[in-house]
């Protein structure tokens, strides 16, 4: 995977709904918040199943309804075009369950 | 749900394999290494169901084949006996597919 071109980024990334790139590093990040654990962590193995078939994995860390997640692509050492596949299946699988942050 | 005593402490958390009590707060950490992400989140995904039904949840961070886990009652305010069998549920479906740390 090569990383993101100059050109990419400005088109892609201002388009994602709700992630922000951090600060220290070339990764997207965004808090996902829902009704419940129920919510969150059903919410988590539907994107596990599409993590897993992508064969990219995203960094979350997850308390009760809340799901705190990072993208980034280990192996570029920074961000590409799976990342933002990865960002934008969670945002679909979230529709219309996750609560605004 | 009441703190853990001075007793039950000094009973209960020496006994627990590889868990360690966190430097700032009254909570247990351990780390969880597993072959892979499906193992990772397999495991996840038995230790959500014991959670739920006991209504006591991780906060946890996952990236790939690790899951970083600390538990603590913040009803309480600490450490309580649910926090004790919550980790040996945990260690419990580990038990044989984590690797050591």
């Amino acid at each position: 995977m090569k990383p993101l071109s100059d050109g990419e980024r400005a088109e892609i990334l201002p388009a994602l709904d709700g992630w922000t790139l951090v600060e220290d590093r070339d990764a997207l990040h965004k808090r996902f918040v829902f009704d419940d654990f129920n919510a969150a962590f059903g919410w988590m193995a539907r994107v596990a199943l599409v993590a897993e078939q992508m064969n990219h994995h995203p960094e979350w860390f997850n308390v009760y309804n809340k799901v705190d997640v990072t993208l980034s692509t280990h192996d570029a050492n920074g961000l590409t075009r799976r990342d933002v596949e990865l960002a934008q299946r969670m945002d679909q699988f979230a529709a219309g369950i996750a609560k605004a942050r």
